[in-house]
């Protein structure tokens, strides 16, 4: 771990840099496999299956007797769990929800906005490592919501052909419609293009490597919407001497042990719980079954003192992180002046892992910077907002005349005589 | 324009097919001239603005004076239109703001969104055949009202390396911080990547032609947030006997005199008033200055009969278009089965130009069928909403089981240990 006392603005720029996301070098590979799924549907969809999965199947679809052998093998503490976790995330997407308002922005000019759910949605729920069943419910949960009226997922499936249990019984949970052995890139197309089994939708969520993410990114430019892109996943710790440096280390593993590329950066105003904070990840790294991993995400990380709060809030700004623990004192005020980050978890009873599991909010989060710009997953994400306008003909009696200087002025004279022939007929 | 009766499903989507737009031809052209502006900055802005607007510019950014003098010019009618535009605009994008909602998902945790404006925006505006002033006050005034900090607007001057005054003035009344005199692929260049003068900024808003569409789709695959994809713009008429033909017609061809490439497709269930919407768009036509343009835009046009409501409404949801026109008997309860649109126009007194300018809602609106997974240009576009929890020790201690649960079931015994270690400090 790197260790930077009290750097000058002008160094941190350098001292925040992500590494490169490699998205440069797989656009060619993933066009490949795209224009493949394109036009050979799902005989293109087995042939990389088997290349890439392992796994020689003859259909793609999880059929309903995989799923019910599934949910009886998931063991019931398990299931408890899962069921607290989806019963929160629905309460707090459920309250995202907006109400229809209509708005007279003058008399007899009424506008309003209405939110309608994207009809067919595709979820990626990656392989791996770890099975990710805690993804199909932060990506189902609110595309049921919202009422999206076609769920698709599709996760790959093990060199036997199988799914993670846990993944089946998750999905079988929140109403998705159907599953598909699916991964990588040949899984984006799929749900892009469509093929003989497997249907297109509207738009594709889900996290994934830079295969996944660079095959997203190119099917968006023309044929579907994305979430948002993704990249190694990463979290930013902000903390004072109120800090616990057990729960801070804790933090910092939970997210190191995510993968090689995960980024943990360390900021506080206090060289003693730096200290602190670095005696204790050396200590709980041990305990760690993926240890290695972990560790080869910490020699990228970096423990940063500086000396004021404001410094500590501007820094954590011009980082952007995806998840943001505020372990200070003052967290709510502290929180209230974060103007860009993912999520953020205040105190010291609120860690990353809550919010990835159970707390409620979404774990699909903005990596790589782009938190300044974009919004991790939520009720909005399954929806979009149709604008509508009713005006009556005494508004348009009072409207009508600024609309046609306007139009004029832009030179567009059928858009100024769309009102005037309406105007004329109400002098007649 | 095309007349099709009573067409039988399977062939709706060959009518509704949309042309080509074209992008794939000029993605090359858009990376070179993108690669230049990221390595030359200023010079390549200099030299492209010679290049493809003629104007020999020595300073990009439109000065105070060059603002103060273009207000002087624009007539007293057309500001007073302006302003109540932009009344109304403010109006309607206000009322999209949302309060801070805390939700207790579980007794000790709070979750809660908070939206924070995106601190630095980009507007195109494209210059060309009309000077769209109206597009500066659409992309502007939600800027303004989402609290962005930096607001910078590109738009190409004309050969004399001037910028038409009604788009300062309304750059200047919306509250544009810096203006520059930048047009297509290397406005968005400079935008994406900053140089000496222009500052880059998280995103870019507005509409263009292919050039601009392509040149933004390639700096959001890295760079930067983008408002959406563009096309051509595009209207679809709903409209039964109730209808007027000549309001019918005035709108159509207010659509079609965007350009060659514009869309019009009218779908009615009456022959008797096809027939006449058919003889009044071909009086209309004679009177508009841009008849060329709309006749070639008509040429590409669909009038289509169905037999009934049910119907087209399905054939409107399947198109997705980006303006839709209710004339119908019914059209509240119609508008409110629609699901696939970018902005409703409902009875005969709301034309669309009444949105393009001066009703409140945006224009700025998803075209080529996105409307099926993309709102319109709103307030939530210029803002990211963060996530925010706080869990007590309590709420940790009733939670805490099932994420411990849930991290090991995924493998990942950092993310468990998070909460181990704050449920055993708490039993000391």
């Amino acid at each position: 771990m790197q260790k930077v006392l009290y750097p000058q603005r002008e160094e941190w720029e350098k001292l925040l840099e992500r590494p490169d996301n490699g998205l440069e070098d797989v656009y060619d590979t993933a066009r490949g496999i795209l224009d493949d799924v394109k036009r050979n549907g799902d005989a293109a969809l087995l042939k990389y299956t088997r290349m890439f999965d392992g796994a020689g199947l003859k259909t793609l679809e999880v059929t309903q007797n995989e799923v019910d052998e599934a949910c009886m093998q998931v063991n019931s503490d398990l299931k408890d769990a899962i069921l607290v976790a989806k019963q929160n995330i629905e309460t707090f997407h459920q309250s995202q929800k907006t109400q229809k308002e209509v708005v007279e922005t003058m008399p007899g000019v009424q506008c309003w906005q209405k939110s309608v759910a994207i009809d067919s949605v595709g979820l990626y729920i990656p392989g791996g490592t770890a099975p990710l069943f805690s993804t199909v419910l932060m990506l189902g949960i609110p595309a049921k919501i919202a009422g999206c009226k076609k769920i698709v997922l599709c996760t790959p499936a093990n060199s036997e052909g199988k799914v993670n249990p846990a993944i089946l019984y998750a999905a079988s949970l929140v109403g998705v419609d159907q599953i598909f052995k699916l991964g990588g890139i040949q899984a984006v197309g799929a749900m892009a293009y469509g093929s003989e089994t497997v249907p297109s939708v509207a738009k594709i969520f889900g996290p994934g490597n830079r295969f996944v993410t660079a095959a997203k990114q190119l099917v968006s430019l023309k044929d579907v919407a994305i979430d948002m892109p993704a990249g190694p996943s990463e979290v930013m710790v902000l903390a004072d001497e109120s800090a616990d440096a057990a729960f801070v280390a804790s933090d910092l593993l939970s997210q190191a042990e995510h993968g090689a590329d995960s980024q943990v950066i360390f900021v506080t105003n206090s060289e003693g719980l730096l200290e602190d904070v670095e005696k204790e990840v050396e200590q709980q790294l041990q305990e760690l079954p993926r240890k290695e991993i972990a560790e080869k995400a910490l020699a990228n990380s970096r423990l940063i003192v500086l000396k004021t709060t404001d410094e500590m809030l501007d820094i954590c700004n011009q980082y952007a992180p995806e998840h943001l623990i505020v372990s200070m004192r003052d967290d709510e005020l502290i929180g209230n002046k974060v103007v860009n980050a993912g999520s953020v978890f205040l105190g010291n009873y609120s860690p990353e892992s809550a919010g990835d599991y159970a707390s409620g909010t979404n774990h699909t989060l903005p990596t790589h910077g782009y938190a300044n710009a974009f919004s991790g997953v939520n009720l909005d994400s399954y929806m979009k907002k149709i604008t509508f306008q009713k005006i009556s003909a005494f508004g348009l009696a009072k409207l009508g005349p600024s609309i046609e200087v306007m139009a004029e002025a832009e030179q567009l004279m059928a858009h100024k005589n769309a009102v005037t022939v309406r105007l004329k007929k109400m002098e007649n």
